[in-house]
């Protein structure tokens, strides 16, 4: 067989060649839309990677973006790496200190920034040395003095029909884990890896060449769950809500684009859920509309209301380190015709491992049965899966002795083969010797109509060694007195596991990637009961 | 990112572990319906390969079998290469001096065979050297006396629950190509081409695991379009029609098995096709069937009567080189609203390129654009198209310098990028310098609703060099004038194209592979014309 390499270049010329008319469309900071279409994206891409190559940009340099998601950032998904550079997505939500360490880690040459985040690269511009930094003028005005403009370089380079190849082991991308504990470590994503992830996850979703698909995943998180690639692919129509991602916001631009597919983060999702439901005739929203939901669990209760509204959730797992996409809850097609109450759990799931995925739960380097009962840390391996950090040796402890990665999320596995994350190693509460799970208990708690949010952490405790506490975000004007809840908890699970105490917060806080910090609530909690300092 | 190979090891595992119960049906040769699981398929190409190993095969070597679509078929395509051997499928409508070269020439150690086709086998025997015959005992009569029953064999064999792990270059398949002129050649697939087209060619069709596929192509011809393998991958239902291969047989086990999609050649497809329009209220088929049929082309008029049955058509183009598929007539998105009648001749075309496969055409080394006018030899390149035959050099004359497969065929390209095969080289006809495409020719007589079949190929003519000349089956009780043939043709093609004569006959001569042999029309031309022996 020829001997043909995996790369993303053919993404590119397909697009271009096959799909030209179809459109991008991006909402502006104006809150216009911006329409263009594969040609002209790639077309553009082409020009990025003859001034890449011309400005002595050399295979394998890492190109940093700081931006929304927007057609450019697009075109930079496509540009850097058909230049044989290597795109570096920077999430604009670390704290500086973390995007100065990842910037100057991964020794980004050039920086791509959006002229509205410029306030940001400027907390970090006199830490780090990027040769070049190039502003996107994203807001449409013209961009500031004394920075270069990305246009202008844009317009010296006619588009580079001639494409330098590319080895598909060679790397394309570059993202960093979120650091919750310690420095964020980088991963290097293949050209290989991102065309096997594309094709393997776009067939699971069924996405095809005729939906029109809302990233609300933010392109600066995981590779953007390979969207921009698999879209591409297909020749998918794109729809970029830019930098207005509040509920109302992005449901008009559902509702103007025809938008048949949306993915992005649950916390994002139970805005637009809320919204939706307290003005039901407002929007209308194409029959059949899927939400593609990852980055954390998805309650069941978010599924079960969404089905009401006539829109299918399809849940997403995955992290960083796997490209990022490992497994997907699409239901069997024998469970399609299962009674809604019987598929809701399994929409609720982390979902089947994708195609070529090999998944393990294990104990103590015991692998553990599919039982849906046992659980253990998930373990993976496949072509997309990381097998080192970036600038690192292999043995960070991160991967097993036989090479699998250890998740470190608590799973269980049903006898469908649907995986369910029971919790974090770390944030499993171990009571009397036995474990509760902390995921399990916020997902019930999340289920009750008046709790917007809930999170529950493992606090000392001199009998037990640690007891579960609940904390828990109402909806405006709505109560849940502690003795509803516990009632709630006692349905599903045993006396032992119900927390002691529940604390009434109006938000919990954030990870940089939208995620409840429990290290945060851990933090406060430590000191909201330690001795008042002298 | 981890050096996990591309093999076709996973997809037992994961049929096994996710789809165990799905069903996979048998039409008998006794008629009734043998029904099985992937569970069992999976567990008996274990057991298989546990033979394979067990009995001194080792890496590499070719396993023949001669045998109908059933599911030990299936269990074969799985099994064997999960030995680390490679299936050699036998095609038992060759002539017998070609099934004895390829037997001999792949050096097949053992052959599979069915019951049914042991006179078949008879035919050669003595012609050939394997170390041993295995009889499939699917006519469910006990093996003949002095022959192996290859269920004996499984039986003695529990399921090898470790699998040898293969590299992803390393041979899984080998078909040999029809052999219309000279020698039959030899094609091996690749783990990874194998892998990498199951998951494009699945995506492209949008089959997905709610699918019911009916192999109507037989397993013999190259490689059953990779449909064992992605179906595998899918968990989809497989439905094989055995030895019934009328009409009514596969109408009737499309009915009863609930069948979603099935596969087959035109003139398979031709003859449902009649039944169905012949008794339009006999059949309840799914609604939304798909057919999808390859092997030689569809005329529009066949894609116009089954959409007028409520079933759609997808062409689809490839060659023992390939793997085989290149292309399919899926319809862009915005294709789905056309009217019918623009609609047709879409479908009608060889289709679009599919992912990663490159195509070109090109006349004196000049690639010709892509303006659905130009015509030149279709080349191609991609991760699943061949270097090279077995045994044999790269330098047979198949590919270009560059490395480009010759198909050998002659193709327009349109704008939208949709294929469509004008003729083979040796097919055109040179009338007074100008080529006149046969197939242009033939698509426009079969759409005559008396017209069955028609085949144009090139008479010597001592004027014009060579001339067209069309061979017309026409239909039982039905009359086509000649004038009126001419008249239809004149419609849309210059009066020079016109064939001069037109001969009427009961059937064309056929390939083994079931296409119309135009190299015995022309010998049999040669023989009318010829003046009788001396």
């Amino acid at each position: 067989m020829d001997d043909y390499p995996l790369t993303t270049l053919p993404l590119l010329e397909r697009a271009e060649r096959l799909f030209p008319a179809v459109r991008v469309a991006t909402r502006a900071p104006d809150r216009s839309i911006r329409a263009t279409d594969y040609f002209h994206v790639v077309r553009r891409a082409r020009s990025l990677a003859a001034a890449l190559l011309g400005e002595g940009i050399a295979p394998g340099d890492r190109i940093g973006t700081l931006m929304w998601n927007h057609s450019t950032h697009l075109e930079a998904y496509l540009g850097v790496p058909a230049a044989g550079a290597v795109l570096h997505t920077l999430n604009l939500r670390l704290p500086t200190e973390h995007l100065t360490y990842v910037i100057n880690h991964a020794r980004d040459r050039w920086i791509l920034v959006d002229d509205v985040l410029l306030p940001l690269l400027a907390m970090v511009r006199d830490r780090i040395q990027p040769e070049r930094i190039l502003v996107v003028p994203f807001s449409g005005s013209r961009v500031p003095e004394g920075f270069e403009d990305y246009e202008t370089l844009l317009a010296r380079y006619p588009p580079a029909e001639t494409l330098p190849a590319r080895g598909e082991r060679d790397a394309l991308g570059l993202c960093y884990t979120s650091g919750t504990t310690g420095n964020p470590k980088g991963v290097l994503y293949s050209h290989r890896a991102v065309v096997l992830h594309s094709l393997v996850v776009a067939s699971t979703l069924g996405v095809a060449q005729g939906d029109t698909v809302m990233m609300v995943v933010p392109m600066f998180h995981v590779n953007a769950w390979g969207f921009p690639y698999f879209l591409t692919l297909l020749g998918a129509r794109q729809v970029f809500p830019g930098l207005h991602l509040d509920p109302a916001s992005l449901v008009d631009l559902m509702e103007t684009e025809k938008v048949t597919c949306a993915a992005g983060v649950p916390s994002i999702w139970f805005g637009i859920l809320e919204a939706l439901e307290k003005e039901p005739g407002r929007w209308k929203l194409v029959p059949g509309l899927r939400m593609i939901i990852g980055g954390s669990a998805v309650p069941e209760s978010m599924v079960r209301r969404f089905d009401a509204l006539g829109i299918r959730v399809t849940q997403g797992y995955g992290m960083t380190e796997t490209t990022p996409v490992v497994s997907l809850s699409v239901p069997k097609a024998e469970m399609q015709a299962w009674e809604p109450e019987r598929r809701y759990p399994v929409q609720a799931r982390q979902g089947l491992p994708l195609p070529f995925v090999e998944v393990r739960i294990r104990l103590d380097k015991e692998d553990l049965p599919w039982d849906g009962k046992s659980s253990g840390e998930l373990q993976l391996r496949g072509p997309w899966i990381t097998r080192q950090y970036y600038g690192e040796g292999e043995s960070t402890g991160k991967w097993t002795e036989d090479g699998w990665l250890r998740t470190g999320d608590v799973a269980t596995i049903d006898t469908e083969g649907y995986i369910e994350i029971v919790d974090r190693m770390k944030d499993l509460v171990k009571s009397g010797g036995e474990w509760i799970s902390s995921v399990a208990l916020e997902n019930v708690l999340m289920g009750h109509p008046a709790v917007r949010e809930a999170a529950v952490i493992a606090v000392p405790n001199a009998k037990w060694g640690e007891r579960p506490l609940a904390y828990v975000v109402l909806r405006e004007g709505m109560t849940a007195p502690p003795d509803e809840l516990k009632g709630l908890l006692e349905r599903r699970y045993p006396k032992w596991w119900i927390p002691d105490e529940f604390r009434f917060v109006a938000s919990l806080p954030k990870t940089s990637t939208g995620k409840t910090s429990k290290l945060t609530l851990r933090e406060e909690f430590a000191r909201s009961t330690a001795p008042p300092p002298a």
